[in-house]
């Protein structure tokens, strides 16, 4: 096998089964996006490169596929589109580009691959599918509680059964900092460090804020406030702060609003610092380390994107992440229905398939130059083929053909106008 | 409208109702290819650009988008690798990576996008989607005549009801090119100019003929037989050759193993004469000008584009073609089956979406800020909804939710407990 046969480097050939089990997951939470009044939106593969560039921050910048001018610009070595590296700049520029067009909210779901020039490694590739569902143009808190409600039929669809919202929002982590007089200059490194509390023990987490600049009894208070089996403690403090005390307004309003579902507050969780302005969110999941979707409202990011200032809530459910979970156990592959093999007869042999393929058989025909049963039984047996058809002489001159079922080995004898609806029976009652 | 906010040249964004036919589509015509035993193949957006360039002739290679180095090489202005211009030569590197792991056959079909910097132009897109169904590994007739069946139902599948697909042989032409002493150099340039006899007046092919170096005379006959509304006569003269006589043997028994589809004989049909070595077809249907399918046996192509040297036969549906006739009578947009207007009691109000969600009917809440009834109503007509539900004060107290058919107009109370039900019978009757 030839090295320069292989894919690209960090992409992927998906053969049947893979691209069966994919399309099944996309159809799946495309189902809820459906059902939540969600519209499907697919844009280009590339954009104009100044409609990508600038967005995710210079390390992002370098990962993105950059496509050079053609024609006689080829020879200048200048890019003027770029692969898309998210599905949402292009949402940005699609609400910039149709504005009263679309529905308001305008409430969308994308499902697509994106590109990115990371380096590959272990479910890390360079071409890979998102799956976004965002509200954009309400401020309400409905929204807020409808993309919970959204991600967690999202994940449900996709046969995740134990997890959790973790729920937490930006007012909350600001009136930590006020409650715990963490100077403003320190803030952001501050939260950063509080994040690291899930892989860190608590001790490490209080050394790495007294670093930072805080001083040894706050950052104590605050690590054991937050480790406290009793959320309460947390919640006493944050009443103390005009900013916690919003922070909590809005995420026990939203519990309320998603009573029911397994949302929990998780006080110390931080998502993306410049980027979120209200509540904020992730999944995880029993199996699997780290989150398996997250989001948030972000308010000021359509705009700061190219689009106009709308208020914006969203969330994104990792796809990729729960399908190559899921490949690892995954079913056996699926088969023909009913496999033809050819001992003569050709043109009622087509005629045959064409039948059982009219009542919606999964059907294949022997398409090899080999007359002998063995052979084509062995090409059956290849396929998964649920049934195999014999129609040699014998059967040719009874009018029977000889339906064999692959599972139990059974052969029956059916007459030849029957077997269509004697195999529709058979595959439908297995 | 900022000029910037369009999508790249050549290039279209797809919203809700675009997305939503053209999924109906590509879901309509995969399922033909399932009943046919096709398995589905996904590969990368863009391969190596040795893998690429060089397959397509210097026209084709120029209108290959090619990806820019990355890193430190970006500024080389080198291209490493490049979007995929077609689905055939990332088929052809699948079967030389693969090779044995495949089924054999190895029937597969694919549904996704290329990429092409042509000019932009009325149904000429830089991002189009190809529909391509082959089976490598097999010189039967029956995989001939499995391809002519299959592309039967795919158009048809797609909502074309009158269409024919007209067969022809590279042996015929041949044949053709034999019969009407032809000399061999002469060969590719007489049977371009005789596959314009669609499109010219017989006397100007002649004409055109004359000018390649045919004789007057021999010219005079060749199109004089090709015209004549007797398809004997062309049948009688390629009897007299023998590449003729194997071509009407190949296309006879082609006919014979689709009997019953609209396949027909038409002798004078020229198709990529460097590409196609055996039976090649073209489907022509009412209200389309030019091909909407096409397809042959091309048996040296998948050495050619770098794969191991297998015989072939497919097709390609022209998704793109078809789908913008049928945009141009598309129906109505598809709405809410459900609106639900926020008139307080907002925690029920989300409770009863979930459950009406639940129950499968696609269910849209409020999410602006207005708490009046006619914005909100406005909003629920401008989504399309069937049925708008009302729980104000009123309705709070009673226990009741107001249900109003936007159709008809009429409402009717329901018990809050029974909406569900109610809505769920009122959409499947609808």
């Amino acid at each position: 096998m030839a090295q320069a046969a292989e894919p690209p480097s960090g992409t992927r050939d998906f053969l049947a089964d893979d691209v069966r089990r994919r399309e099944a997951a996309f159809a799946a939470v495309r189902e809820v996006f459906e059902r939540y009044g969600f519209d499907p939106l697919v844009t280009p593969a590339f954009e104009r490169i100044e409609t990508l560039l600038g967005k995710y921050g210079d390390e992002g910048d370098k990962l993105v596929f950059k496509i050079l001018r053609r024609g006689e610009h080829e020879a200048s070595g200048e890019a003027d589109l770029a692969l898309r590296y998210d599905l949402t700049v292009p949402l940005a520029r699609v609400v910039a580009t149709y504005g009263s067009q679309l529905p308001s909210p305008y409430k969308r779901y994308a499902i697509g691959p994106v590109w990115r020039a990371d380096r590959p490694g272990k479910g890390r590739f360079r071409e890979f599918t998102q799956c976004d569902f965002d509200i954009v143009g309400s401020s309400s808190d409905l929204a807020d509680a409808e993309v919970l409600a959204t991600v967690h039929d999202g994940v449900r669809a996709l046969g995740v059964e134990e997890f959790t919202i973790e729920l937490n929002s930006r007012q909350v982590l600001f009136g930590l900092l006020q409650a715990y007089r963490v100077p403003s200059e320190l803030g952001g490194p501050v939260l950063i460090t509080l994040d690291k509390l899930d892989k860190l023990a608590p001790a490490k987490v209080v050394a790495e804020l007294v670093e930072r600049g805080l001083a040894a009894s706050d950052a104590q208070a605050l690590v054991d406030d937050l480790t406290a089996d009793d959320p309460d403690v947390i919640r006493a403090r944050l009443d103390g702060s005009e900013q916690g005390k919003q922070g909590l307004a809005q995420v026990d309003r939203l519990l309320e609003l998603t009573a029911g579902l397994p949302v929990t507050f998780a006080p110390r969780m931080v998502r993306g610092l410049d980027y979120y302005t209200g509540m904020i969110f992730e999944v995880s999941a029993a199996g699997f380390t780290g989150s398996i979707a997250s989001g948030g409202r972000y308010d000021g990011l359509v705009a700061a994107l190219g689009g106009p200032d709308m208020p914006a809530v969203g969330g994104s459910i990792g796809l990729e992440r729960i399908l190559s979970q899921q490949a690892a156990d995954a079913t056996e592959s699926s088969g023909l229905d009913v496999a033809v093999t050819v001992l003569g007869a050709e043109q009622q042999v087509v005629k045959l398939a064409a039948e059982l393929r009219a009542a919606g058989l999964r059907t294949g025909v022997y398409l090899g130059s080999s007359g002998k049963l063995a052979k084509q039984l062995k090409w059956a047996n290849a396929q998964h083929a649920s049934y195999v058809l014999l129609y040699g002489p014998a059967e040719q001159e009874a009018g029977n053909v000889t339906v064999r079922d692959m599972t139990s080995g059974e052969q029956v004898s059916v007459p030849f106008d029957g077997v269509v609806s004697h195999l529709r029976a058979a595959v439908e009652n297995a």
